[in-house]
């Protein structure tokens, strides 16, 4: 057995909306991973791989473990596809490292595929509004910004959360996806556009919501003694955390506190030795702005009701204490359901490595990612170091 | 870390046509397996979940992971759906193996669900569909009883195979599912009847063909030490293999062996320290009367070419010297795509503990169970063993 894991590698595809296949999409993003293993890798070492996915894109719903691993070369390798809705990759990233962890494998891959375009505007609806509570809540017409929008009234009600914290939300997330060149939307939008936008459900506004996103990512895990031959510039996993919620919102306890959330950040923190004030860097499911605002009181980032104001005073923003979503989050990098919780690691991988370009944090140790799948139903927090 | 693992319990539903809806057939499956482990069991107990199904039903197609664990009482454990097409449970079942192996948790929950008949004809067709090649195959009209009967005629073709022998095969699977109440046809079928049914795609007539089928399954898996302290008859985990294979057939090196069976039995064997001769019980994947004769060569239990007349000789009946198959097998029992896996399992755990009442073999000491996704792009194979 392995006692620790290892990223040597990490790909993603850019995001947006892409005329290629999937397998093309996927590919690309494996092809980033390989290269980006120091030395002496060859895909032939990958053992076995997990690949998140929703499935949406009307092409490969069955079998799309098999369809990636061909599309990467790697027909024959053992592999499943890992679905929590939104939160697929991430758990696909768990369920990798507790495989290296086990001694079965000493180097997997980790995928997330995602091709949301090729749908129609209902088929689309159709798909996501099946991660929620079907027969009480989808059935009665509540969908995802619906039910984001609830949490965001709540909030507003509990705490005076306003508009223009998420308006800073948005601002900074977009000033982050500016200087990312893989992201979807690579510019930087002013408070004024911001809060201008139409209103999707109130009180989200188009730029508080995420967008429909083409993509893939990849991550190659390797057991300690691989890693250590593979590359002198290993990025940890020091702690993976999962929990899971009642699927229907209605049937929580709050609307404004994610438990799963809760659960998965305190058991990867634990795991990590690390409280969550120590987290230097952090990239969160930010599906609404309002969700960046959850995440970051219930990671205990921030005190409880305080997310808002902490937004807005900058204290997340790449040159501010605690800088979260550097990649430009979901909301500017984009969100392929399935390809997002992988592509959050791949952030992390680049930003640990001093990789990460003109949007580099200086200095970072460690880093946090959070994966949400539907709308809190499924969550998992990895924790990683250099 | 555990070095052992154990199912501690095992349940499924009836097999059938089911009005119930899915979250009741999952909770039937699994109040069956917490009520099978001997003692002192607690549901609180499962620390993690893997719930396999291709998402057939119409209904969760996104988020099954919670949805399942919310049936059965268990929100808030950390859960995933593991899709492999009709492969689901089994890796799901080597998923939870595996973390349970890397000392991640110690008691964790494998469940499979698949509701199949809520949906169209059209819909079942076209879900069944994409769990092969879509680009050149299913989209040129091949379907999967189109995939299997090539396989049939070119295996006629190679090594003489007949229509007889895969007769044999039906008539001895509907007469094990005959003596298991769980299973959708407990009825016997004559040979006679079996050979004068129609071709639904020449050589396989109705009774090659497995059926559409509503059913979960569920089992409990623990640590060494948990079970023993759970339970005075154990079933260990010997050995898990997987493999993959590319999703269209006509990319494959041969139409009359399944590459990905090969490699997921040996790795399993090898694991158990078993050689295929001292196989004594097997659990295979019979979507079709020829998969099953595929299986038993692929698997070495039988000389390449030699699974017709070897079926034939009464070998593989629950009296014969290798008996295949006692549940019915999904030709008998029925064939709810995701559940399949731990369906097989729930007869190796009830063969193994002396459980399985009027279809029970005496004296097995181990047996196999053969999973298979697709048309073979996904294989899991697991050796149990008391």
């Amino acid at each position: 057995m392995s006692s620790r894991v290892a990223l040597v590698g990490a790909g993603m595809s850019v995001f947006g909306t892409r005329p290629e296949t999937p397998r093309e999409l996927f590919a690309e993003a494996f092809r980033e991973a390989v290269a980006s293993v120091d030395r002496g890798f060859d895909a032939k070492m990958v053992q076995e791989a997990w690949i998140g996915s929703l499935g949406m894109g009307g092409y490969q719903l069955g079998n799309l473990g098999p369809f990636a691993a061909e599309a990467a070369g790697l027909a024959g390798v053992p592999v499943r596809r890992v679905e929590n809705a939104c939160a697929s990759s991430g758990y696909a990233l768990r369920d990798a490292y507790l495989a290296i962890r086990s001694g079965a494998c000493d180097v997997a891959l980790v995928g997330g595929l995602e091709k949301m375009n090729d749908l129609s505007k209902a088929h689309q609806r159709y798909w996501l509004g099946v991660s929620g509570d079907t027969e009480w809540e989808r059935m009665a017409g509540l969908t995802f910004p619906g039910t984001y929008a609830l949490m965001a009234q709540r909030h507003m009600h509990e705490y005076g959360t306003t508009e223009e914290h998420l308006v800073a939300v948005a601002e900074k997330n977009h000033a982050n996806g500016a200087l990312n060149p893989k992201a979807q939307f690579q510019k930087s939008v002013t408070r004024e556009k911001i809060r201008s936008s139409a209103y999707v459900c109130s009180p989200l506004r188009l730029f508080d919501c995420c967008s429909t996103t083409d993509g893939a990512s990849a991550l190659l895990l390797a057991s300690e003694e691989r890693a250590r031959s593979l590359t002198d510039a290993p990025v940890w996993i020091l702690g993976s955390g999962a929990a899971s919620d009642r699927l229907a919102v209605y049937e929580r306890p709050s609307m404004t506190t994610l438990t799963a959330t809760v659960a998965a950040g305190r058991e990867a923190l634990r795991q990590a030795r690390l409280g969550p004030e120590r987290v230097q860097l952090a990239e969160v499911h930010d599906c609404f702005t309002i969700a960046e605002v959850l995440a970051l009181e219930d990671l205990g980032l921030c005190p409880k009701g305080q997310g808002g104001p902490f937004s807005e005073s900058g204290a997340t923003r790449r040159d501010g204490r605690r800088p979260v979503n550097t990649s430009g989050g979901l909301k500017s990098k984009g969100h392929p359901l399935g390809a997002t919780g992988a592509a959050q690691a791949y952030e992390a991988f680049k930003q640990l490595r001093a990789e990460a370009g003109s949007r580099q944090v200086k200095g970072a140790q460690n880093a946090l990612t959070h994966n949400v799948g539907g709308s809190g139903a499924s969550c998992v927090v990895h924790v990683f170091g250099r």
